[in-house]
């Protein structure tokens, strides 16, 4: 049976993964992290989502020292109301952590290198070749694949493979701020709420009930 | 004045390069790992050869809850008495953490992208993709560059740099194992007497005094 590491945030994008993988047919390994998110809510829903789905998971932390952003402490506003249009035109955002991907792909790369055995398509490739090289798997022949199978998908196709998976949306948590229920305001609600309207799914499940 | 985070472990290595970058002209930030090892002492070496060069210096705290080792806690065995050709003929060592240098490289990578821009040649050039195509500098089209000065050089090749550069051979720290002095039998023991034999320097300066 093959095996996949999952970097799980309890948000739609990484629990369709997960519902992908298990579908697919891997043995999952759900990794999460806590690296000072200005709220817990994330890994709370992450690590029920895991233990849903009966999913072995890590809880890694790690705390960067630098590169001050809206996702870590409050000391950066976190932008609120801005239209889709906005956000995807190439201006990196108040919310980027510097070189995220990175670390929880190199977290996900040591797991899966200790287990024995998944951003943008040209990364994605240079990780692999990391990966290749940079492991005692690698090295030794042994296959540590990447695999980003949301990659090409708008967030409404996301919503439609999720549903068809049967993903608890009702238990992914996408919001940056982290009051008792999702603000609706910041990038994560604009973009996950476009999603939702766009599948045909409507807004029925949306909501984000704690 | 160019900027370069420099990997301290607090060993004869990472001491030598940061000699290097100061000597190239760099201005040097220095990044110190705390992920569990079974002894203090070379981050104390570290932090202690950051202040002497006046870098400025993270220690960055993790831990992996997976794959054991003989540098993390004490469960496994830490191969002592090896002869050199026993280390270098292919087998990875008890010594190996999973993707330890992918983890390291990407912590540096975001420090590197945070304060604004450093294994194996073909390995430095997939984490040189990364670098490229993974960080917010690298899309920005700023450049990370990753330095790998010693990577082609013999433990006594650089030894004759590190003397050339002054660096502190005393104060640095390259035992696995964590007593009051060198236990001179671990692997990274019998290499570094290995490469003092034969830079012609002899054992004067071979000493790890605390």
């Amino acid at each position: 049976m093959k095996k996949a590491v999952v970097l799980l945030s309890g948000g739609l994008d990484s629990t369709t993964c997960l519902y992908w993988a298990r579908k697919k047919g891997y043995k999952t390994f759900a990794l999460l992290f806590d690296y000072g998110q200005r709220h817990r809510k994330e890994i709370l829903c992450a690590r029920r989502i895991a233990e849903m789905c009966h999913t072995p998971y890590h809880v890694v932390r790690f705390a960067l020292p630098w590169g001050k952003n809206a996702l870590v402490g409050r000391s950066v506003h976190l932008p609120k109301g801005r239209q889709p249009e906005e956000m995807v035109t190439g201006a990196i955002p108040p919310t980027y952590v510097p070189a995220r991907n990175t670390l929880f792909l190199s977290f996900a790369l040591s797991y899966a290198d200790a287990v024995g055995p998944a951003c943008r398509p040209r990364y994605i490739q240079a990780m692999r070749n990391v990966a290749l090289l940079g492991t005692k798997s690698g090295v030794e022949g042994k296959k540590i694949e990447i695999l980003a199978p949301l990659i090409r998908m708008s967030k409404s196709q996301i919503v439609r493979l999720g549903a068809r998976l049967g993903v608890p949306f009702n238990k992914t948590w996408s919001c940056y701020a982290g009051g008792r229920r999702p603000c609706g305001q910041c990038d994560s609600c604009v973009l996950r709420e476009k999603g939702f309207q766009e599948s045909g799914f409507g807004l029925k499940i949306l909501k984000e009930k704690r």
